[in-house]
């Protein structure tokens, strides 16, 4: 299981560049493993300090996106800075607010920071963050690297 | 990570009675631990079809409950009946419809199902089932077989 934060702070939400493989170089939210005798917001706390060196206060719960091909699940929160300040972890080179319009979609690191910002804009254009439920399932025949080629199935909101 | 369903039907929803140890005679959703390179819905769907013989679609995602003292989290799915036959499987010695109030609480299996029986019900009465993430922590010096003595930590709607 995966935990992460989706950090709102100004109209503009906090992306972290990996300093570490896979993906190196390449942008994500702050994300990852939730450990033993941890919850899932505890978790994505944490690897939010580690990541981004910012503190964060959960907003609420905003997707849960399996990826049984690697049997992996993310579990991503809605979440604020509880002082405007971050710096990069060990595994970041560095840490950025990027308005909605900047996102960097062509240089995100995986197809969930992809599905999740996707999603997170719709929402945003519509009005308030519901939460997403769905199976990111990969293209077959197309490159592990190409973050761009998966379907997203049996997508429910609540 | 368990997954299950809260499966609704004409105001009433399908629980289990434990053939099996642990809770052996007790009430549950149907549920279970999600299997590799299944995704959380495939697996409520089968844990739904072993224990209860029924065929579900899955309406949206209810909740979310983090276990992390005893490392677990479960995750339920309110779904419905795609045909109106259900028949214990090998671990559940009857299954049965409950009206919203004749739900067993005395005698339910686990804290996270009176937990989640507890939240639809809330949600039922003030109008539409939410999704919600929560904390289970029991109440130190109680014994695990009292499933009323728990905690319900970081409780966030969305």
């Amino acid at each position: 299981m995966v935990v992460g934060c989706l950090i709102e702070h100004d109209n503009s939400i906090l992306l972290c560049k990996r300093k570490i493989q896979p993906s190196y170089g390449l942008w994500t939210l702050p994300a990852g493993y939730m450990e033993i005798g941890e919850s899932a917001t505890e978790g994505a706390i944490r690897e939010t300090w580690e990541e981004a060196g910012a503190k964060v206060e959960i907003i609420s719960p905003f997707a849960q996106l399996d990826i049984p091909l690697i049997g992996q699940t993310y579990i991503i929160f809605l979440a604020k800075l509880m002082t405007p300040h971050f710096s990069p972890g060990p595994e970041s080179s560095e840490c950025r607010l990027f308005a909605l319009d900047d996102i960097p979609y062509e240089s995100l690191s995986f197809s969930s920071m992809l599905v999740t910002l996707k999603l997170y804009i719709e929402d945003i254009k519509v009005g308030k963050p519901k939460f997403h439920y769905g199976i990111i399932n990969k293209r077959p025949g197309t490159s592990p690297s190409d973050i761009h080629a998966y379907t997203l199935d049996y997508h429910l909101r609540s």
